[in-house]
């Protein structure tokens, strides 16, 4: 049986100022519950269903778990299906971000991107392609809203994400930096190397202009048809692909 | 003012049942509204706040259209944030599909995609990298769904869209076939050409089996990091993406 007081609190984590005040997370879903369970974050608690109790990984014995039915379920859930598995997980205590340990690698760097959908997609997608960094302006959608952690598939358990201020990286960074803009070099007549920035913009607006101004090279994924702008999980796809044809393939 | 008979029409066609019934389904947000007023599409109305009224394009006479209030507006909007503009739009007579028209094109074919924001995103994708053509197997989420049309940005209004079914199109279209599978040859080793067929299967499944049978060629988008699938909106970019670099860049 949960408790009241469980339930609210599970409730809460939907909104970042009860995340930040309680210092956790909730993962939804059988498969992200087992790749958190898997990696370094501190789980506290497991809640799950009879039913999709034995397709979680072992349970390390020190993490509580409650076994509720599927109407003690619904009332935490983040989903209109619900997925039967939810792990509350300790929020991490945010690590620097040493620019040092950007060479050598291909980052991707967001500038205040607002869907909680893209920025799980683009967490997805940069794990698929072997990108183990992310960087992202303060105002970025937080990576641990419930909808976020629900779009990334587990990947979130893998990447290194960092907030902060993108000008100050920009100048510090030594790493070329490579933003995408409507108007620039052709992303195929671009060649990545080994190690790289890329920036990404917000939705609406693209780069903020005193970002664009700090760029290297201003690249552009070119239109051969008639859509005016193209989403930024779709924009952050191009370049992961094609850094990985580059210089993986 | 609104009749309440408009209010529940238009509210009606969030279902494909109310949309087939009644021969319309709605378009909302400016841009979107205004690429269809520019289309072949057949307007029947346009209804928009007075503030967005003027940011629409010059409404031919024959189409009727309505200012209302934003209390109005919001009784008749899909959004959680409505956006000012919804044009009812006559559903399109579907047309029959020569495969001799698939030829000299690259050409996307969708296996029981569900995700709206999927087939949205898909759709604006393809417009952007030139596709024209996209086809769907009858199962595949219908195209004049609100949050397809919505998450198309008004690409739908550009785009030749089929539905049929896909093991007979396999069998009688002599254009190459290209799936999307996880175990496939490397598509960054795969040679387009002028013509093909991509196929992309559904979220959790992939391709069905009758349809990979039929395939020409297993194509895979090499994983690099341990994320165990990509997202299908994401598979279709890295085919668009690819395709357009090898022919068109």
């Amino acid at each position: 049986m949960l408790s009241k007081a469980q339930i609210t609190l599970i409730s809460s984590l939907q909104h970042k100022k009860y995340r930040k005040q309680h210092g956790f997370f909730t993962v939804e879903g059988i498969k992200s519950v087992n790749e958190f369970i898997n990696s370094a974050y501190i789980i506290e608690a497991i809640y799950a269903t009879e039913d999709t109790w034995t397709k979680l990984n072992k349970i390390p014995q020190n993490i509580k778990s409650y076994i509720l039915s599927e109407k003690e379920f619904q009332k935490i859930s983040n989903l209109r299906t619900p997925q039967g598995a939810i792990a509350l997980v300790q929020l991490p205590q945010p690590t620097a971000l040493s620019v040092a340990h950007l060479r050598n690698q291909h980052t991707l760097v967001l500038d205040s991107v607002q869907d909680p959908g893209n920025m799980g997609t683009i967490i997805r997608t940069a794990d698929w392609f072997g990108i183990k960094t992310i960087i992202c302006s303060p105002d970025t959608v937080d990576i641990f809203n419930p909808k976020v952690v629900q779009a990334t598939m587990g990947s979130l358990s893998r990447m290194h994400i960092h907030y902060t201020d993108l000008e100050i990286l920009l100048r510090t960074c030594t790493v070329s930096s490579f933003g995408a803009v409507l108007e620039g070099t052709s992303i195929y007549k671009t060649s990545f190397d080994t190690e790289s920035l890329i920036i990404l913009g917000n939705e609406g607006n693209g780069i903020r202009p005193s970002i664009l101004e700090l760029l290297d090279y201003r690249i552009t994924i070119p239109a051969f048809g008639q859509a005016e702008s193209l989403n930024v999980a779709v924009a952050a796809t191009v370049f992961c692909s094609e850094i990985a044809r580059q210089t993986k393939s």
